[in-house]
């Protein structure tokens, strides 16, 4: 394929991965040309010319038909380097459409934990059909990553990286890495086990570049380095290793055995999915983000979203009910000065405000392990203090409306509402998420709604009891 | 030290860093103890065996007089190693107790990166007192590194890279590496420049180890390496190194030169930091993630917390008191049917709360770059379809109440404004990140509490509008 026609295309796919979806058709039809023009050799060119990360985008926007299709005319090798990159439920789809003998192929070559994820999607038909195809070696890879039930290190981690052992000499070993890197996910770490796979230490590619070729390993090796075990949570994990700047991080499991490693590429996604998941629980979404992981928010369906919010909605108008029994057994204030129901929402959302901030600081502070559980007291402390400067400055705000106003009596109610409501919600809000920790929830639970909400039942007693008592016993009415 | 003492105090370091302060204590009278018997080599012992992130993370714990007095016995290299972990804003304290030589003696070994953010933290009489102890090679790239301005690539990036030329073969680039790996702070990727440092491409540690040694590095080079400018944002940087799982990238300036190159653990502290201030601001505090990469949560100053969260409080006041107007539009209303007063806690909660959902997904979306901003109306659609089923869901239960009460008009007044609101809500939620992104806004600042805000006034006027018209008209009253 000519060079301008290569400039050509890749124009047209940078546009479609920025959303462009006249370039993303124009694409396809283009692409669709060659294929029934049996033009394998320009479709070749034109996938080993871009990026597999940008192919397999491209081809999880079309249908699993489709990308099928381009896929089949490609060398084994391009296959499989895309394939890695293509989500674990798109690939399931795809591979429901290939022959079990193509599959195999793809599935063989694949690294380790993407074939893993991919296992554990298919119908136990389709892994029934495919597992005979496949190398003993190679399915009991698959069974024992597939094993680990998600959100462990275990169910991230790769089984494709490489061990030394203690008495090899640097040359050696690194004439071993040699021979194994095509294979292998990472050979910048490897580590170094004694005949019972137990680990006794990690050795860096750079320290055997550095080190004299007759050294032996274990004088090179780190002996105590840092690891996890394969029941972890990967939360865990990613955080060790973004503190420790690791490469890769080896997972031992109960019997103290090397099984795998987990490499930086799954910490940035384990980060960026728990971040995810944390700010859609804050915003009273329960476990997107999970589901999220294997598609897109942009295609994720109706019914998800609405199986995803709805509950949150329902059970948030219970504790909103309590605003309104609140509002009911204080009738007579209200009905005796109906002014103070102008300043109701005004109230209620400055205490649910300052509330969702501090519950907001604290769910952040506790996921990156900022704050510790056991800190809660002397948080709370400060948050008192901070909560009394911002109620006063809101107080003060709110005095300054009374003042266009003519009724001082209520313009001094609202000012010390005010005054009250801020404190009441800035210390629930700081120490919902510290109570659900103790309680083994995830302390995003506490989201702004929920806070919004129980500021709402506190105000409005709050509220209505200052005015009950300032204005009952004033005589003002 | 006897290796029983390095465990007992390595288990109180491992106490205090897990939040244990009595152990934090201990472990600091210990070391003093070793201090004042003047006897270093404990000490020293103590700091190589201990992992530097751990010696950094305990020290900053410490007034910055007691960390110097520890770093000052140390080795250089061990000294440096902590340097490198340790916060730049805790640095910049306790640079200012250092004398101008131990200070240069370690800015000068320290990573590239790390100090130029020291440099930017240090007043400007530190600046000038430290320089001339500096080498002329030092200055200039630290004069370089700290001009980027924070948020862009330059600003992340560092200038301990490899370079190669096009020329050399496989085993003189490894011999070159070998040289140069104890002062780079990776080896895994170099870059291939011509005489000007235009960028000509990239070649991994995998590839010259894996080339037979006389192949020459511009054969083996990837020749079209990805790349980022020093003006890119960081978090731009960070999105396409996590996309194509890059351990590095170079960053080129506006002449095409090759100036830095950005590194995988770097990545991890965007995406952290990134997700950090989204949430934040989602919570409504502007800008706390930005101050908080230079200390931490638990630290920060009362002053600090007030000053991020007391505008965003007062600015809703302003439109909260919208819904205090919409609610003395309608007094009359209101006096004729206190019994609504009831349920407008409940019904303006809904709608703020359906609207928090969706502007939670569209702005963790737009924030991942799962959604593009061009998709709006798309997008918009499905959440009316979606907000449609929210509404009648919520409609349904409210009207369940209404059954246990004794005016079934409300009931119907209140299942109307439900359905009205949650739609209301949601599409308000959907849009405003969009609206905002357009504006060249961050998405983020369309928070939970702005949202809920505006849901309110626009509940307020739903509810009392459609009870206006059907009680009005009944002629229930």
């Amino acid at each position: 394929m000519p060079d301008t026609i290569l400039l050509e295309l890749k124009t047209l796919l940078d546009a479609a991965l920025a959303g462009d979806s006249k370039s993303r058709e124009l694409l396809a039809t283009r692409l669709n040309e060659y294929l029934e023009a049996g033009d394998n050799e320009s479709l070749r060119d034109f996938f080993s010319y871009v990026h597999p990360a940008d192919a397999s985008q491209i081809l999880e926007s079309y249908s699993p038909e489709q990308a099928c299709s381009f896929i089949r005319v490609l060398d084994a090798d391009r296959q499989v380097q895309i394939f890695n990159y293509i989500p674990a439920r798109f690939e399931a789809r795809m591979a429901g459409i290939m022959s079990r003998q193509e599959l195999a192929s793809i599935i063989g070559a694949m690294s380790h934990d993407e074939r893993a994820d991919l296992y554990n999607r298919l119908t136990p038909e389709q892994q029934n059909d495919i597992l005979p195809a496949l190398a003993q070696v190679e399915r009991e890879d698959i069974f024992k990553l597939a094993s680990y039930p998600e959100g462990t290190a275990g169910a991230v981690m790769t089984s494709d990286y490489c061990t030394l052992e203690p008495h090899l000499t640097a040359a050696g070993a690194l004439e071993k890495l040699r021979r194994e890197a095509p294979d292998r996910e990472t050979i910048y770490n490897s580590y170094v086990i004694d005949h019972q796979r137990k680990l006794l230490g990690a050795v860096s590619l750079r320290q055997l570049v550095m080190a004299t070729p007759n050294s032996l390993v274990k004088d090179i090796m780190i002996s105590d380095p840092i690891y996890g075990r394969a029941t972890d949570s990967d939360e865990d994990v990613a955080e060790v290793m973004a503190k420790y700047d690791l490469i890769a991080m080896p997972i031992i499991n109960g019997d103290d055995k090397l099984v795998g490693i987990v490499t930086f590429d799954d910490v940035q996604d384990i980060i960026e999915e728990e971040a995810t998941e944390d700010f859609h629980r804050m915003g009273s979404i329960s476990g997107l983000g999970e589901k999220l992981t294997e598609t897109s928010f942009r295609k994720a369906g109706y019914w998800l979203l609405v199986q995803k919010r709805l509950p949150w909605l329902l059970g948030l108008v219970f504790v909103n009910l309590l605003s309104g029994a609140g509002i009911a057994y204080f009738e007579d204030t209200i009905k005796a000065v109906v002014a103070l129901v102008f300043f109701l929402p005004l109230l209620i959302a400055s205490g649910g405000n300052a509330g969702a901030q501090s519950a907001t600081l604290m769910v952040r502070a506790l996921a990156t392990g900022d704050v510790k559980t056991k800190d809660w007291l002397s948080l709370l402390g400060r948050e008192a203090g901070i909560a009394l400067f911002l109620g006063a400055g809101m107080a003060f705000a709110v005095s300054l409306i009374g003042v266009f106003r003519s009724e001082p009596e209520v313009a001094l109610v609202v000012a010390m509402t005010m005054l009250a409501v801020v404190i009441f919600g800035s210390l629930v809000g700081c120490l919902l998420p510290f109570m659900l920790t103790r309680f083994n929830m995830d302390p995003a639970t506490a989201s702004a709604p929920l806070i919004t909400s129980i500021a709402d039942v506190g105000g409005i007693i709050i509220y209505f009891s200052i005015a009950t008592w300032l204005l009952g016993t004033s005589g003002a009415l």
